[in-house]
C-alpha cells in the first residue's frame, strides 16, 4: 500500500496538505485564551455548514458512533419508543445502539439500495396518535449502499402527521459534501465525524443540536458524563472543555470549514456532484450498476457498484495488493456483492481518473468482462465540460 | 504564548519531534492490514508499559474521562455500590460519574493533599459482609493536588478485608511517567489517555481490563455501545475496530510505548523522579511548600505549589502573558491557593530548570518574597550529581 | 493547482511521507556528532546508489548545476580543452558554463532527439594526439528531449582513442532511476541533484568523484571556494563541513539512498522502466511520437511527446490552468514542439494513469485528434501484466 | 543530544513552528505561477529587512559562503584589489576565497575581539590614490568573536577618503537580528544565510546588490555561472529560475520576512537587544568577560564568553554530553579560549534562561569557581523589567 496513491474509501478521506498542517500541534494549554480562539470557530464554521442559524454545535473526542450515542443518551430515557429506517449497515448499527440504550426501536426494514420511505415513516407517526414515539432517526446517507435519502421529505412526513418527534439525522457522510439543511429541514440532532467531508483525520465527533433537542436534555434519564452536552455548553461558555479537548483536530476544524465556507457551499456540492457523475458513468459505461436502485438516491460522496459474478471483497484486496490503491468492501447484508468507490472530501476529477482506471484493471484482472479505458472516457468526456474555467478545488 | 517555551502543565504535555511525525499520518484504508500492524503493536506496548502479563487493552478515540466511564458503564449495573475516595478534582469528577450513572457510591473524603487512606478502605470493606460493594475506585496521581496514592496498599486492604470488589484504578497522570503494577497490584481497570506519560496530543483513551473484569461485563446493565468493550474485543480479533479509528494516534503510540520500553521503564520513572525531585529543592528554596501533605505522597509527575497571600491563578495567569509559558493553575477546592508545574512526559531538566526561572520571575513580579535564582540553584546543585553519564532523554 | 494531484514533471519529482518528515528536521549543532550520523550515510548511500567501491562523494547546499560547476572548476584549468555533445538543452547549458568558465568546448553538434555519437567522440579523441582535451563531457540522460546516450559506449570510445581525458557525466535526471555504473563506465565526475531519482526537494549538489578526478584537483587552476572539493573532503574527515551544511536534505538522502538500496536498485530500475513502458504505450496509442529518435535512446524518466499542429506549451498550461496537473514544457530548440511528462522518482502506476488519462482531456480540449481513454488503456493493459506479485514501491 | 533543548549556537537558529511547515512543502512546478508567487514576496521581504527602497535580492540554494562568493566573482576581477579587516573567523576565510579567487588583499590585521578600525580603513582609501582598490570588505557582526562592527563609520571613511570602491557588507549573523541599513550606509553588497536571522534552516545564500555592484557584473571578469546574478535577474524578469530553486526555503523566507515585518524590525531588534543583555548581565555576574573588547562592540546576536584556565570546548562538549545542550566552540584563534552563547533568531527570555542555567551547571562541572544560579539571578532581574507589556515573539 502506498501513499503515494489516493485513497477511494468513503471516509477517512485524502487530507489536504494544509490541513494535516493545521492538525499537527504542539501541544498547548487548553486552559489558556488559545483554545477559545480554535474551539469557537471551529463550532461556529460548523453552524454554517450545517446552514443552520441557531444551532448548538458540540465537538467530542470521539467518532460519528459517538455522536449518534450523544444524539440519544443526553435526549431519550429508558423505554422511549424511536422510529428509524434500516437500509444499510450505518443505519443498522444505530438501530442496534437505541436498542442496547434500552430503547423501543420500531424499524422500517427497507431494502439495501433504496432510501427511506417518507410515506411510511408517516402513517406510522400518524397511527401514533399518543405520541410515544419520542424521536425519530434517519440516516441522510448510507455509506454502505451509496444511497441518499431525502431528508426534507421526512420532515414534511412528520409535521403532516403533527407528531412532536425529535428528529435526529445522521449525516456522518453528506455534510460537508452534499446538502444539508439543518434549519430548513427541523433537524434536531445532527451527527457527524470529522473524517468524511470536513477532510480530516477520525477523532472528532461533531453533533448539532436545535433548542428542542437542547430542551429534551433536562428530562432525558439515560446515563451520561463524557457525551454530556450540558457539561460541553458548561464549559463552552467558559472556553474550557469538561476535560481534556483534541485539540488539533478542532484546529484543522477550524480550518476546514473556513475552507468550505470560502469555496463557498453550493460549489463544493457541486464539486461533489461532478466527481461523483462522472464516476457514474464510467460504471454505466462498464455496463455495471449501483447498489443504488435509481439515480435520485445516488449518493455524491460513495459509489457502491454490484458486481455480479465477482465477490466485491476480492476487488478490493486485490486493488489493495497489486495496486496499492484502497476502495471500500461490501458490509453487512451487501458483503462480496459489491465494492465501493469513495469520492468525498478532497479530491479531485484527475485523482478520481485515476481511481477508475485502477478500478478497470481489477476487474479485467479478475476476469470481469470490461473494456479497459471504457470508464475512463466516459468520466474524461464528463470532467472535459467543466472547464470553461478552471476548477476550483480543497487544497 | 510562544510555541518555542516549553509547557508546564500536567499534561498535555510536550511531544517529542519524533512523536508529532508518527502522529500526523495520511489517512491509511483502517479496514486494510496496515491497520492491524498500528494497533496491535500500541496496545501490546500498553500493556507493558502496565507491567502486565495479561491485561486486555483498549484503545478509545476519547480521553481520560472516557476511560472512566469505560470501566464503570462495562462492569456496573445501575445501583451497584462503589467506594471512592475524594482528595482532588478528579476523583471528584470520576463520584460524579459514578453518580449520574445511578450508582450507589461511598465517598470517603479525604483532605485535598493527602493520599487515600487504605486503612479506612479496608474497615469499609470489612464492614461489607454482604459484599454490596462491587468495585474499588482509586485515582494514583491526584493531578489537581500533585499527590501519588499508595496503590499497593489499597490492593493489600481488599485482600485483609477478603473482599472479592473490582479493583479499578485512574493512573491518567500517572502510567508512562511513574511506577505502575497492574498485576502485582491486582488491579482490573486500569484507565489513562494519550496526552501525559505516553507524550501524545489528547484524543485516545487507553484502558487495561483485567480477566474478572471482562467477566463483569457479560453480566453489567449499564448501557453501551461507543465504551462496549466486547465490540472493541471482537474487532481486534479481526484487526478490527467497532467504527472509524483514530489511526494517527494510535501509530503514535506504537512508537511511545516502545520509547518507553527502550529507555527502561525503572529508567523512565528515575527521570521523572530526578526531574521532579529539582523541582521539589527549588520550591524549598523559595521557602514555599507542596500541597501535598508529605514527601511520600509527592507525586514525581505535578508539584502543586501553595501561595499563601497570593492567588495562585494570577501567577499562572501572569506567567501565559509576560512569559509566553503555561503552569497550571489550582482547580475546586484548592482553586487560587496554589499553582502547579507539570513536570512529566517529554521534559528534561534543561527544560524543568526554564520552568523554575520563570516560576521564580513571576512570583517576584507579584510580589511574593522570592529570591530569584535561589530555586534554580537548588534544582541545577541536584541535577548536578545525576551526570556522571550522559542522561537519556525521550527525544 | 491542487497539491493533491501528482506531479509530472521531470524533476522535483514526488516526496514520499517518510521523505518529507526525515528533511523536516529541526536545527542541530552540525558541529555535534549528530552530524557524522547523517553525512556518512548519505555519502555511503550515494556512492552505493552510483554502482563504485571507490568515489568520494560531495554534497553540496546548490542545485545540478552547481554539480556541474564543482566538476569543473576543480579539475580544470582556463584554457583547457573539453569535448561535449550538445543534443539538449542541458548540455547546452553545461558546454555555456565551461565556456564562460575559459575553457576551450569542442562542441560536437546533435539533433535534439538523438543520443550522443560515440562515434564520433571517438574520432576526435583520436585526431587529439597530443591531448589538448582534458575531459570528454556527456549528459547521461537529455531532460529536455528524454534522450538517454550510451555511457558505456563512451567510455569505450574514449579507451579505443587511447585518451586520458577525464570523464564526466551528467547523471541528474538518470541517476537512482536508471543505471547508473560509475566504476564499470570509468567516469571521473558524476552530476546528480537531490530533487530527481533520490526524490527529494532541490537543494543538493550531488557528485562524485574518481581518484583519478580527485588528482587532478591538485593543479587545476579555475578559481573556486564554494565548490571546492578540497575544503569538503578536509572537512569530511573531521565530520566536519566547510560552511553551515543543509542537513534536513542530507538526513533525507541517507533515508532515500537506503530506500533505493533496500528495494534494489535493479528492481528501482525496473519499476521506471515499466512505468515508463506504459506511458510510451500511451503516446504510440494516441498516434503520437516521441523526441527520442528511436526506441533504445528513450528515457526511462521521462518521455518528450511532439504535438505536430498544437503548440505543446499550450497543453501544459491547460492542464495546469484546467486540471491543477503539472507537465513539462518543451525548452530551447524544442520549445512549443512538444510536451514532456516526467514519470521519475516516487512514480506509481496509478499515478501515472492520471496522467495519461489527463494529458488525453487537455490534448482533447485543444483540438487535437485523441480517443479519450486510447493512451489509458495501453498503458493499463502493459501495466496489468507485471502484477503476477504485488508491486513495490517508494514510499 | 535532544531535539527538545532549544539551540545556543549562533545559527542554525530554533526554527519556529510555523516556519517549519512553511519550508516542509510539497514540490511544485517551479516553471508555473506558483512559484513567482513565492520568489517575489521573498525578495520584496528580504529588501525591507535591509532597510532598502533599491536592492536587488538574490537568493541561491547555497550558504552564506555562496553569498560570499556571489559578491565577489559578479564584481571583481583577477588581480583586482580589495580592503578587508581580519578580527576573527569569518572574515578570514572570506579573505581567503579572495585570494583563492586571485584577488589582491589588502589585510587590515584586528585583534579577534576588537571590531573594524573605519580610520584604517580611511588611511589606507586615502593614500590609495590610483584607487587600485576595487572593494572594500566588512564583516558586520564577527560571529566568531562575538563583535559587531560599526558599518555606517566604514561607509563614513569611505567618503571621507573620497573613494569610488564597493562596499560589500557580511551581514550573516546580524541582518534579521540588529539593525542593518543597506541604503544609508551605501551598502554595495550584503551578504546574509537563511539559518539565522531569518530562523530557516541552512540552504540559502541572500543577496542583496546596490545598481553600482549591478553595473560592476558588466565588467567583471571572474568566471561564474551557479552564482551569476545576470542569470538570476534574467530569471526573475520571467517568474523563473537559471535552475532548480529551493522552493521550500523560499517559501519560508517569505513567511519569516513577513513575521519580522509584522513584529516591526525595531522590535525585532530591540528583542534580540533584551536577550542578549541579560546573557551579558550573566556572564557578569560570573565574573568572567566577553571576548568582545568592549561593551560597544558587544553582538546583540552572540556572547563569546573567556573562560581563562579551561578549555572552552570542553564546556560545549560536556554541554552536549550531558545536558543535550548545544553551545558554540571557539574558533581558529579563540580556539579553547572560550564558548559561545547564540541568542539569535527564534529565542525568547525564558529560553535563554535554560541556557545560562546549563551553562552555569557545566561550568561547575568542569572545575570553575561560579556560583549556581548567580547568572540566571541576573539575566531574570534584568528581563523582568521589561514586562510591563506582554512580550512579542517570534512565533
Amino acid at each position: 500500500m502506498s501513499h503515494q496513491n489516493p485513497l477511494f474509501i468513503p471516509g477517512p478521506t485524502n487530507i489536504p496538505e494544509v490541513v494535516r498542517k493545521a492538525c499537527d500541534m504542539p501541544s498547548i494549554d487548553h486552559r489558556s485564551s488559545l483554545f477559545g480562539d480554535i474551539l469557537h470557530p471551529a463550532r461556529e464554521g460548523v453552524r454554517q455548514v450545517l446552514k443552520s442559524n441557531s444551532a448548538e454545535v458540540f465537538l467530542f473526542p470521539a467518532s460519528g458512533t459517538g455522536g449518534w450515542e450523544t444524539a440519544i443518551c443526553n435526549t431519550l430515557s429508558p423505554g422511549d419508543a424511536v422510529l428509524v429506517a434500516r437500509n444499510g449497515m450505518f443505519s443498522h448499527r444505530w438501530i442496534d445502539m437505541c436498542q442496547r440504550h434500552g430503547l423501543d426501536v420500531q424499524i422500517v426494514e427497507t431494502r439495501w439500495g433504496d432510501g427511506i420511505d417518507a410515506a411510511r415513516y408517516e402513517e406510522i407517526l400518524t397511527a401514533d396518535t399518543h405520541h410515544r414515539i419520542k424521536a425519530v432517526l434517519a440516516t441522510h446517507n448510507e455509506t454502505a449502499t451509496g444511497v441518499r435519502s431525502d431528508i426534507g421529505a421526512i420532515r414534511r412526513a412528520i409535521n403532516s402527521a403533527g407528531h412532536p418527534a425529535l428528529f435526529f439525522v445522521d449525516g456522518v457522510s453528506s455534510i460537508g459534501s452534499m446538502d444539508f439543511r439543518f434549519d430548513d429541514w427541523g433537524v434536531d440532532v445532527a451527527v457527524t465525524g470529522s473524517q468524511k467531508g470536513f477532510m480530516l483525520p477520525a477523532g472528532l465527533a461533531i453533533v448539532g443540536f436545535s433548542a428542542k433537542a437542547l430542551a429534551a436534555t433536562e428530562t432525558a434519564t439515560l446515563p451520561r458524563t463524557f457525551f454530556d452536552v450540558r457539561d460541553m455548553a458548561a464549559g463552552y461558555a467558559n472556553n474550557a472543555y469538561p476535560y481534556t479537548p483534541a485539540v488539533g483536530l478542532m484546529n484543522g476544524l477550524k480550518l476546514t470549514t473556513q475552507m468550505l465556507l470560502d469555496e463557498g457551499l453550493e460549489n463544493v456540492f457541486a464539486r461533489h456532484h461532478r466527481i461523483a457523475e462522472g464516476v457514474r458513468r464510467a460504471i454505466r459505461a462498464w455496463g455495471l450498476e449501483l447498489c443504488a436502485a435509481s439515480p435520485d438516491v445516488a449518493s455524491d460522496t460513495v459509489s457502491a457498484v454490484l458486481t455480479p459474478g465477482i465477490n466485491g471483497t476480492d476487488i478490493v484486496a486485490h486493488a489493495a495488493e497489486s495496486y496499492g490503491t484502497a476502495f471500500g468492501v461490501g458490509l453487512g447484508e451487501v458483503a462480496g456483492k459489491l465494492f465501493r468507490i469513495g469520492h468525498l472530501g478532497s479530491m479531485t476529477d484527475v485523482m478520481a481518473l485515476s481511481g477508475i482506471a485502477t478500478a478497470e484493471m481489477c476487474m479485467a484482472d479478475l476476469g470481469m468482462n470490461i473494456r479497459l479505458g471504457s470508464g475512463v472516457a466516459a468520466a474524461q468526456e464528463f470532467y472535459r465540460q467543466s472547464h470553461a474555467h478552471p476548477q476550483q478545488d480543497a487544497a
